[in-house]
């Protein structure tokens, strides 16, 4: 199999951008990964957008929205929905698009903007991602509800408790602090969580991620074509993917999330590392809940001992894999089709060593872990520079 | 660069299905497909949906819902957005999946459930894939508007009469009528589609295509799995994709579609192949004139000449390059994300001389030509037996 490198990435602010719409939003973070990878449109062949819900902006091609701003076209576009996995998923088909010989490079850009509509009008859009039949609407099991679930089960199963909860609030918030691009940069303290209103038994809204407005752009390019562009590629070697039941009582267990563990088993043998050969990681922290069960599949603890290895400090700098050093979706907000390659912009930046502050010393190998809607999909990717 | 092939193909019925959700629309093509490569979902690796418009079931993840129903999990599975050419978008996405080596078999499902919702809802909704700001809602340019703007061209530029329209119709209505899963059954003469009502000058009724819900499966492989599937692939050897402002104000032209030129050139080159080796294709008519304005995008006939084509007999069997002989949109129907797949299920038929009444003899290089909006997107694809 060929090799596909990134050559360039940005991010753009996350937050409440009023100042943006969605289509500006998206050239922030393009044209930031065009400079980075010292490029203009005309040197990209081929756009993959990742953008998840179409009633948050009411257009139903976003994509080609992006791909027409942001001067890509006339090169083949197309945008990929997974819920909050979307970004990934176009960076996968980038991926594999190169990959066969159909293009020698690829933008991919992911971009949501979530703050156009009313609060209950977002909520009500991102409750359209599940089982609206029977769960979502007439049950109030939206994603906080789903893994609140998770969350409970984890107490029960392992003793899992809201202060190891509180503890992945914390680590985001504290290296939020040093993301000049995060939405929510403020330090919190574990009383701060633990104090914080109830959203769905046990999670407090210091256990939600944000709505955020945002976007974040990579560069790909065949093994070949990125070592005339760069002396610090990124190879992405390893690719996970795989999917799940979009009802939650479809399924037959609630300790962990199968389709990550899948994903993840398939981008490690894909990549021929392990989770102990993994130096950094960005991981799908939409709920605190979410990290913890992260760590789990991905090998990074035993099942179960997820909570235990935030809380003695392993996901931080200087611990076992530090995890969500950007601040993660829960500091650095979650624009669901920018979040998967937000993570991607992190890994690379880590590994070309340019994350001042919360730069991981010595990054080699980095690994994202993106997940959409409660698990219904997953992606692992696996970079090394 | 490795060849991927069909090795099934299936359709369901087109129509208002009040009697199937969008789930078990999509299963009913797919269990043709998987019957008809004689395999199970176990068979397969990965799953690709083509959806066009969330709005038409509120559903913001319809293609996790798809892979579900279907029995795909936990297979990787995404959605390709790319309005009406989704279904293309996601053929495409899965030939490079495969060509990458990250898949040996693919199921790509397109699917749209567009008589839920109201016809006023319906309406809007397609509108969402335009250009909402300055064009479909302030000036009323949502699709029929936009193609009758290009009619209007092309009558003052080339002379084309509403009688080459009309007899796109015809042909369309003579061909439907032998295809048992078409929508509208109904043989028509010219006079009658000239007769029928004005919908937008100069398209009338029967200028039209059809609001359907249906769905479509093509199962792919790699060559090598290919032949160990079947003794009848159905190669898919040249790919043409390319993209075009959102907005027809932004555009220097109207007398044709400049992506589908880009893409037929591109998908020409890949299989070696050019229009005079185009034994049967299907094209999109979404309304008469984008039937007559493909004619000139594939170099069938020369620019301006598509209505001359067409009135000719030359889109007949028999005639120089028949041309949507299974109904096309026009009778068919046009369930917009399953559009793409069902013209690779059609040519897919036509290779393997499967196609009884309507078969072009002898056919060995079939064609697709599917068009996103007005022209914001095409892909162009081309088969080999």
């Amino acid at each position: 199999m060929k090799r596909v490198a990134i050559v360039g990435a940005g991010c753009s602010k996350f937050g409440k951008r009023e100042d943006a719409s969605m289509q500006e939003l998206a050239f922030e973070a393009v044209k930031k990964a065009l400079d980075d990878a010292e490029v203009t449109t005309a040197d990209l062949d081929a756009t993959f957008v990742g953008n998840a819900n179409q009633f948050l902006t009411n257009q139903a091609q976003p994509g080609a929205l992006v791909t027409d701003y942001v001067g890509m076209n006339p090169k083949p576009s197309y945008t990929v929905v997974d819920a909050c996995s979307s970004g990934s998923g176009a960076l996968r088909a980038a991926w594999a698009s190169i990959c066969s010989g159909l293009h020698d490079t690829a933008l991919v850009c992911g971009v949501e903007k979530m703050t156009e509509i009313s609060t209950a009008k977002m909520t009500e859009a991102l409750g359209r991602a599940g089982d609206t039949r029977w769960e979502v609407l007439p049950t109030g099991i939206p994603n906080p509800g789903a893994y609140a679930l998770l969350a409970c089960v984890h107490m029960h199963e392992f003793g899992m408790t809201d202060r190891q909860l509180a503890s992945v609030a914390v680590k985001a918030h504290h290296y939020g602090m040093m993301n000049p691009l995060a939405h929510f940069q403020k330090k919190i303290t574990i009383e701060d969580a633990l104090k914080s209103r109830m959203i769905s038994y046990p999670l407090r809204l210091y256990d939600c991620s944000l709505v955020s407005d945002g976007s974040a752009a990579v560069i790909l390019a065949s093994e070949e074509k990125a070592k005339e562009m760069t002396d610090t590629p990124v190879f992405v070697d390893g690719l996970g993917a795989a999917t799940d039941t979009v009802a939650l009582h479809s399924r037959t267990s609630f300790t962990g999330l199968k389709c990550a563990e899948l994903a993840a088993k398939q981008a490690y043998k894909m990549a021929n590392v392990g989770p102990n050969d993994i130096n950094v990681a960005c991981v799908h922290d939409c709920f605190t809940i979410s990290e913890i069960i992260a760590y789990e599949s991905l090998g990074f603890c035993e099942r179960g001992q997820g909570g235990k290895f935030v809380e003695e400090g392993q996901s931080y700098i200087g611990g076992k894999i530090p995890t969500n050093v950007d601040g993660g979706l829960k500091s650095k907000g979650h624009p669901l089709g920018a979040t998967g390659v937000a993570m991607a912009v992190e890994i690379t930046k880590q590994l070309r060593g340019e994350c001042g502050q919360r730069q991981v010393p010595g990054a080699e190998i980095g690994l994202s872990h993106n997940l959409g809607m409660h698990g219904t999909h997953a992606y692992v990717h696996i970079y090394r520079r």
